[in-house]
């Protein structure tokens, strides 16, 4: 019967004399001539396993020669040993192995050190090795962050009765933002990849559903490449009904921002140890300043000793948070009333110039757009001019409105945003999977 | 305070002479002369309101005129009144109502009869309408329960250790089913939409989390229309390390769908109820029968009275599930050992010309296609040519297992096939929001 690497401790304290089985990699191997440490790596972390002269090595015959008996970095094996209590090994204990089957045995040439340290290795290297350096215990815990991430984010809405929703990736195109868009051949005519679910969630918003939210991935077709952007992310996103303005939406943000610290914090305690990192308290949450965007540039160029700030490019979400966290002692800025030329032309305005719109800004780095969206249709019409667009190329959009649209408005987190953000790592593709860039399709 | 359509008998039992407030959708105008008996729908269900000639209604000044005050359906708005019994109102309780403010009318042309008998309409207007469609609380009740299959899916695999991943829609493309995919143009080059995650699971067993989900829009550029293919689809997708053959998955998802189906039977009674629907309980997912495939072909035959049936087709699907409902009283079948040339090229094989995979079928349609996958890069290489595979097309693959791979395997459920059949609708694409077909790209 198979245990898991992080049992072997308390079956060590135990003092039971029973042979256990561990299945899993082989992460580092040490000869000390005669006795070999090995650490083999699982699910649940890591074991040392303590290799004698005596220890029986069979290898599955399938796999070879069936006489190589040598152990390499990342075969897959089965151990069985006895777990014992030893203040040098990992965790306290190891498990003295009688014997070892090499199921899977790794070719020796890895092209990517998974035991060591990634710090030293370029994002490029551990980008094009992404099937090894995944691997490494401390890129693995990016993704579990982002998996709990994922969780937190659905259980506290699912919570507040919000309803999650799959909607379809392949837009009919030719409207906001072309330039920007993926185009797919569809059989015998084109449409694009989605930037973002918008109208669909606002579809569902109005259907009487009106609490929504979706976890897809969504494409931008951006042609740089900055530390921040990914030509494909998965967003999160949200939309509910009968708010009055984007402050609203302001305070779902920060119940969900801080149920989704607690989260990380109570199950990737590990993981944020491998990081060095640490996640805002409820506390700091609830102090994060909301800040009127005329008001937050004055404050940049306040901040910035001499740059001039002329809008909240992302030097001034640096100074900003900055500037938070010497003033309230936060992580988190809310910026509200965007100037209309600034926001897409379903924006709520709030007076002839502003919007009730919002960004959300965390550590230095934009996580969040969102806002209330104008559900009249009549207002709309008016608004189409300004925005260069027709009605004739929005007509799902004005249906929407012209058939009975509740006050409403959301807002998208860009998930490896948040995630990167949480762990302080530089560049955001470093926090999705299997990126993707101008030049990266593979793996 | 507003208050939800739901929580109205409540509070009409309480005998509450307190005014409350609810807000939503005119889903129904009944004029009796004097007296309106209006239907209002919210995101919690529908409540009646009654509306006397005392009744204040005003429009909300923005809306249009301002000096029209008559009720069109679709309406949102807000209504005060006070709860009360009447066992003639649906739920057994009403809101009588003082005053009712219009928040923002809808035109009186409605495209579609949203209060109406959805299954009077074809296929195509339902799907033409989809903004208004979705509104009808029976059509609604689709996207009700698939939101729990979702959520069961998930929790299921995470109180197992499994970990959620997000991975790449955007593939190189160039290996198996080229016709089947669309192509994106991605700045300078082309790639495809992925038709699976496939490689990306595998990817992450090996790097040792052994156990992963994923919940993902998949992608086929099937030209042929029938009630059981989507052009894009949610694929519930599982991945899992050290298992010893197919029979280990057919066991997780007995778990994962009788957890499925008691949720969906827990939480969503009343929308299982305007399908007049249910879902299979525990004893008869433990019940479902496990035939190989070529006493699968027999046994269709047997049951098809004169139909010859050659291989596993739908007509074969639906023979199975009634042989298995007369034999075993159960909705469900598992069908093991599929010949080696009906399977990709990285299912692991049985014997010379059997594999360890296997579908399963629900209420006469397959919804799960899965198997054991090779993982030994010596036999991996030995298959390619008998389908007619380049090593150097597959370096990506070909690295996992010359890396240390893991026996394991895994499946995919459709999730809007198990939607449809877990209400009886006959084409999977009323199961889907948005769906995209040959000829459907909007709305």
């Amino acid at each position: 019967m198979r245990v898991l690497a992080k049992d072997i401790p308390a079956a060590a304290r135990n003092n039971s004399t029973e042979e256990v089985q561990v299945s899993g990699w082989i992460h580092r191997i040490r000869d000390m001539g005669g006795i070999r440490f090995v650490v083999l790596r699982d699910r649940s972390g890591m074991v040392q396993l303590v290799l004698s002269e005596s220890t029986a090595i069979k290898e599955d015959g399938l796999s070879g020669s069936g006489t190589e008996t040598g152990l390499t970095l990342e075969s897959v094996v089965h151990a069985r040993g006895i777990p014992a209590l030893n203040e040098k090994a990992p965790g306290g204990a190891e498990l003295q192995i009688r014997s070892l089957e090499i199921i899977n045995r790794a070719q020796a040439d890895l092209p990517f050190q998974v035991n060591g340290d990634t710090t030293r290795q370029g994002l490029e290297t551990i980008l094009d090795n992404r099937i090894l350096s995944i691997r490494n215990p401390k890129i693995r815990a990016i993704f579990n962050v982002q998996a709990t991430i994922i969780e937190a984010f659905s259980a506290c809405l699912r919570s507040l009765d919000f309803t999650e929703i799959k909607t379809s990736k392949l837009v009919w195109g030719g409207t906001e933002g072309g330039t920007e868009l993926f185009e797919v051949e569809y059989f015998d005519r084109k449409v694009c990849l989605a930037q973002s679910p918008q109208f669909y969630k606002e579809t569902m918003v109005s259907s009487g559903m009106e609490r929504v939210f979706e976890v897809a991935p969504a494409y931008r077709a951006e042609k740089h490449d900055t530390p921040r952007h990914l030509n494909e992310y998965v967003s999160l996103d949200i939309e509910m009904a009968f708010i009055e303005s984007e402050k609203d939406l302001i305070d779902l943000e920060r119940q969900l921002l801080a149920y989704i610290f607690e989260e990380v914090s109570r199950k990737n305690s590990s993981d944020l140890a491998l990081w060095n990192a640490a996640v805002p308290d409820t506390e700091a949450v609830s102090r994060a300043p909301v800040i009127g965007y005329e008001d937050a540039v004055k404050t940049a160029n306040d901040w910035s000793k001499g740059t001039r700030i002329f809008d909240i490019n992302p030097e001034a979400e640096r100074f900003l948070c900055e500037w938070a966290m010497k003033e309230f002692n936060t992580d988190l800025v809310f910026i509200n009333e965007f100037p209309r030329r600034y926001r897409p032309f379903y924006t709520y305005p709030s007076d002839a110039n502003r919007t009730m719109s919002f960004d959300t800004l965390f550590r230095g780095l934009e996580i969040t757009t969102g806002g209330r969206r104008q559900h009249r249709y009549e207002a709309f019409v008016e608004t189409l001019p300004r925005f260069g667009l027709k009605l004739e190329d929005l007509q799902n959009y004005a249906a929407l409105l012209r058939y009975g649209c509740p006050p409403h408005g959301g807002f998208a987190i860009g998930c490896e945003r948040l995630t990167s953000r949480i762990l302080g790592i530089a560049n955001v593709k470093e926090a999705s999977l299997f990126p993707r860039d101008r030049k990266r399709v593979t793996p």
